[in-house]
């Protein structure tokens, strides 16, 4: 089964767009819980919730060895029916890419992945060359050193656009597999209303909400397609934190259930 | 001991701006030689020609746990009075970014990294803040895709720049701790010109010879400073592989000993 279609059958089947990042900084999580443990624990209270895991590997290489081998238990863990994005943003040049690809989709076995665009398509193409895969390339970072470089103003066939829109045209051209999205920040809502208007059936994964201040309404209104879909809500320290205690995994359900009828509201109001 | 001066004292020692990319392409390694047997042989051989040694954490990825684990050993391996790169080229926001530089610099105790610039300051912020370790900014890379973004006329207080010169200027004024430096592929002369006519004191890591096909005479006419430093070129491939029998460290070590001399030549060739 194509990316697209395993998210997009399980967000429905959970009516959800919430994806929940499973990015266990250990000063958060409660003491002598193992991190295996600790995400085993999220997932299974809250696997019919989400439409997508996503778990950013720094968290896990902080760890060496050890948190490599966590990330691949955790992967393995989560239920057949619900994709896995690995966030680890790679870019590198072509062979090395192909070993980056191989990595995260072979080995690790993961659904889709994050890729970074500066280096140009010779290392984006290994990844996009898994066509059941999905691929999403940053496009504008809800991060605020993001404006340093993606919001420069850049010529291109006698045109100016932000440097972000010309790294969304480029993705689009190549998404001669359908399997690439982008990443669009919550905290950038004008940005993220000004993608989804040019390319209108584009998959995006918007992190930025809870934590880092991003307007969850916005990021519904301007993200979702003309069905409301193809829209990707990752949230991680709101909902695997949301307690520190050992009542942590049921605090993340409540937390995760609340986002996710948060969003559907705002989803399905009339305009 | 800073990064810059640790790597000018194993140049200095060995008369070197070699750096050796220990990039174990399975595919390329002699059978039944185990990767971390592989890299020691390569480093027992070539250790007083180099000035650095550089790896690429794709091809230890790509292993999975067991990869991560040859990655650390040989790291240690690598005798102390030679800097090591661990080229991961990560980009992240600012948390993430942190949980990477810890596991590059703390977990693995890498003496510098390669970071991507697209996500901007605080995506490089946390390396930086590792003050006696060196930090490496994508600013030109040497694949074809580099021209994608990387060479864009993007604009800035009212002046046309391509894109990777900005990155540059970026890169020397976040430089406030002298523990930054730009790669600039070999297969970009005329730029990595620019980049050292207009940052003349900044250490360049130029990759980009050999496989790939850049000009050594150039690389190292426009790579270096005045006094004939502050460039590290890397060569992988075309030294690690020079032989594919078992022979290939005594060959590593002739390969490297030629470019070696070959840089040489070129860096005291008079004007």
């Amino acid at each position: 089964m194509v990316f697209i279609d395993k998210l997009l059958n399980a967000s429905r089947q959970n009516d959800s767009l919430v994806c929940i990042g499973l990015d266990p900084d250990t000063k958060s999580i409660p003491d002598g819980v193992d991190i295996f443990e600790f995400n085993k624990a999220i997932i299974d209270s809250t696997a019919d919730l989400v439409c997508a895991y996503k778990l950013n590997f720094a968290f896990y290489e902080a760890f060496g060895v050890e948190g490599f081998d966590t990330l691949k238990r955790t992967v393995d863990y989560i239920p057949n029916d619900i994709p896995t994005i690995g966030d680890a943003k790679r870019g590198d040049i072509g062979n090395t890419a192909k070993a980056y690809a191989d990595a995260i989709f072979s080995k690790l076995n993961f659904d889709a992945a994050t890729v970074n665009p500066y280096l140009g398509f010779d290392s984006i193409e290994p990844f996009i060359k898994y066509k059941n895969r999905g691929v999403f390339i940053l496009c504008r970072t809800s991060n605020p050193g993001s404006a340093d470089f993606q919001s420069l103003s850049c010529q291109q066939e006698g045109r100016n656009s932000y440097l972000f829109e010309l790294v969304a045209t480029k993705a689009s051209l190549w998404d001669k597999y359908g399997n690439i999205g982008l990443v669009v920040g919550a905290t950038h809502p004008q940005e993220l209303k000004t993608i989804r208007e040019n390319f209108p059936s584009m998959l995006l994964l918007i992190p930025g909400i809870g934590a880092q201040g991003g307007d969850l309404e916005k990021a519904i209104l301007y993200g979702i397609d003309a069905s409301g879909e193809k829209t990707v809500i990752n949230s991680s320290r709101q909902i695997i934190f949301a307690s520190k205690d050992s009542s942590f995994a049921s605090a993340a359900r409540k937390a995760a259930i609340e986002l996710r009828d948060r969003i559907n509201y705002y989803r399905k109001k009339p305009m």
